[in-house]
């Protein structure tokens, strides 16, 4: 069984990023439990590993593909099983204008993914976001737009 | 053409329930546009009588049908075409407990509607509620739980 | 004693804007309850005319003084002694910078003010927001700007 | 220089508690910014560690000191001067009923601190919050109780 380390996170988050279900299904448990923070439409506990990827799927939809994504420090507790990755995100909405700071339009947000491994696989993901960010990503993944226009994903 | 009476509130109200479509479109018209306050996912304005016969929908499936309504005062503006109604609900989602306090599973809210009138019927219609009741419908609406698992509405 | 029409509504409002306490007292009682909607350190119910004649300076100062509001229509229900009030703000935090479509910096939100009227003087208030005003005003009075930073009230 | 360890910030912790300013300065820099999430009172960047420190004791009185933190996690990277810890608060408002599940009289949240260290003391702190831990804390801060009366602190 592979060692937790920050390069074996690293190496999940690629794979989630190839879409490729085999690779994916190296770092990540079918079993996975992912909650994302809020009360918004993708707030809440997915439950197994293709809930949560049809999720994602829908993120990128909402987003219109325009969101940039980093991560800042990786921490490590092997004993317990347990990784934390810090991330930040800028993403604007499908015909967000540039620029604009409306947290209806744009997510600009930071925040923490923590991660429960067993058997060198995912079987938990939560996430929080630190500041205001909680409820910039609850208009973001409104229906509502700055004018109260719904936009239908 | 009918007079804006609180009479004529009251039986557009009334004919809504029936969900006789000729008696609704005696009162609504067919280019309404009616918003809900708030950002969850039925919040924002709806464009034309079916969308918003078909939230009207969805929000009594969402609730399980526990759903108290009650008016407790209508205001008529004659001049302006407006009228307010102020009502009270008080609404439960389904499996909740009885008697529950939380604003997740039990929505307890006073509010208005704003409705403007032209040629005897309702061409746009607005709600907002009192004190904190815009937190409270957007918990009810989320798909979280108290428990913070999902509903799929 | 006065009846309830929308000259006497204006003139209520009119008073309030004077700061002057007797002409304040022609139409608002000494044991007015107000309630303010939403979560944010303004909001809730204010007992008493002083409170509520407090709060609205500081509320003023909160702004730094740049709020714009109108009255769009006034309803009468003088036999339950209700008005409702119509109204659209506009305003600026302090510093904020101009046309700003940020919700921490900028309150733009159309709402109604519930007024119940006994012996000629409104005992009780209350404000209700529509589309996602309430969320809005939680955020322009919250002590967080756009940046995270706190400005003390 | 002392090494950045899970003892260490065990330590930190412990050192905030005694209230002993000389103990705590070991561990938690005279700079020290921390950031609360969600926007409530309480919300945003602490600026200095007797800013910090004041916010904590209202934070005490504003739960009666019905409150009782766990840490469950604790993370280190070394190399980049961060740890992070992961925690669970259950408290309780002054006169909140025990057992209740409103959100505005009870806190029962799961959440992170990220700390960032340099030269053996806290500079930086920041809290972000699992699941609607934020909407739950901005509740729990707000002035507002279950009932919409205000609770002043």
């Amino acid at each position: 069984m592979a060692d937790l380390t920050r390069e074996r996170v690293e190496a999940a988050y690629a794979a989630l990023m190839t879409g490729d279900r085999n690779k994916i299904t190296e770092y990540w448990s079918e079993d996975l439990r992912f909650q994302m923070p809020g009360n918004h439409q993708f707030a809440g506990w997915f439950n197994g590993l293709d809930d949560y990827l049809q999720k994602m799927g829908k993120l990128g939809e909402a987003c219109g593909g325009r969101i940039e994504a980093e991560t800042r420090h990786i921490l490590i507790n092997e004993a317990e099983g347990v990784s934390v990755d810090i991330y930040r995100l800028d993403g604007y909405r499908a015909h967000a204008e540039e620029g604009t700071v409306s947290p209806y339009e744009r997510l600009q947000v930071e925040g923490v993914h923590m991660l429960r491994w067993e058997n060198g696989k995912i079987v938990e993901g939560r996430s929080a976001l630190f500041a205001d960010g909680v409820t910039r990503g609850n208009l973001w993944w409104s229906p509502v737009g700055t004018d109260g226009e719904r936009t239908e994903l």
